[in-house]
């Protein structure tokens, strides 16, 4: 993908193009690098996010909201948003870096997602880059289930077992494959009673057993 | 002090003096009160100071700005701004807190300086708040010396005295007194070699022990 097709993308065509293509730009590549962008991207997405649960859910107190946004912005989720916008075929890395796969590390793909929005805030200020990540995170938000989202699955699968006196969930490693950029995890949930076992594949261990225990919720409350 | 005089200070007229006033309101005194407000003006202010240090200083790395950052915008630093904004006359307290001292506690005042900007950003939008931060913070921001002040006193003395080979200093706390809300420590800094001994004082033993450092690099470096 070309750059002008990554601006299409995000809704943002950049005006100083030297800060699109330095928030491109791994540190293995030479400076000037992303990382300073990031720290300020960061700030930005918290902000953005920040607000848009602010304004979409006007009753839920402060402790919730913290919880729903730590999720959305954590690297899962920034690595997500990376693969959509196909980052990984744009970044300009080292050689050692490229052969090693980092152009399909989640931790370097979610860290040019935050870079990318701290450039775009600098480019064009922040109500431009409030409306990039609000278009971005639209899916995301329209996922979120309030007083259910804000716990993880495997919160409300512990609580849904404990509510009824029940044993809790074991998880357990099943498989791990892949080269380090790129590992599939398979984790399985026994539950005692009622007699049930769930399997949940994700890109690590604990996105495993999420899927796990949210595959073991929906039997469970089918 | 009036809410009139405070907006002053803070150089923002509230359209929606509801806003104002439900950051000013802890929920000890009922709803709405200002913890979601202040979630969401913790955003704004770390998004705020953020640019401000990254504009400030353009060669500085991401680990460094991220440490002044913190700095910037923990519970001393808010608790500070909070006190020279005379926060503590103007805040809706529950009578229990009000008693025991709440319109004084360090963590109350932090709180409804992040409530408040929270406010002024939902008032009026980020680049107001931005320049509010901006004023409010100009004094903080033209005290630190980047590659000085990223670390603090202590890590700046132990750094000191290990690069000259010399045994580490000795913190011992003198003396504490007040209520609890508004406590004054004493400590000591104790140096084998150069022989010297400094004191500091401060709401909190850690501000103590850090004045008392920096008391001791200023005669070190005589």
């Amino acid at each position: 993908m070309s750059r002008a097709a990554l601006a299409v993308k995000l809704g943002h065509e950049f005006a100083d193009q030297s800060l699109f293509r330095t928030a491109l730009t791994h540190r293995s590549f030479g400076s000037p690098h992303n990382e300073r962008l990031e720290f300020l991207g960061d700030s930005v997405l918290n902000c953005a996010v920040a607000t848009l649960l602010f304004k979409r859910f006007g009753d839920l107190p402060e402790g919730d909201l913290s919880r729903l946004r730590a999720n959305l912005v954590r690297q899962d989720a920034l690595h997500q948003l990376a693969v959509g916008l196909q980052l990984g075929t744009m970044l300009r890395l080292g050689e050692g870096e490229l052969k090693s796969g980092g152009s399909q590390r989640p931790s370097i793909l979610a860290d040019a997602v935050e870079a990318l929005i701290g450039a775009i805030y600098l480019d064009a200020g922040f109500e431009v880059a409030h409306r990039v990540i609000e278009v971005l995170y639209a899916p995301l938000l329209d996922d979120l289930k309030p007083g259910q989202a804000q716990k993880d699955a495997k919160t409300r699968l512990q609580e849904w077992l404990q509510g009824r006196k029940k044993p809790l969930p074991r998880y357990q490693l099943l498989a791990a494959s892949g080269a380090a950029h790129q590992q599939r995890f398979e984790v399985s949930c026994e539950i005692e009673n009622p007699p049930l076992r769930t399997i949940g594949q994700g890109a690590s261990r604990r996105i495993a057993e999420q899927v796990a225990a949210e595959n073991a919720l929906k039997v469970l409350k089918a």
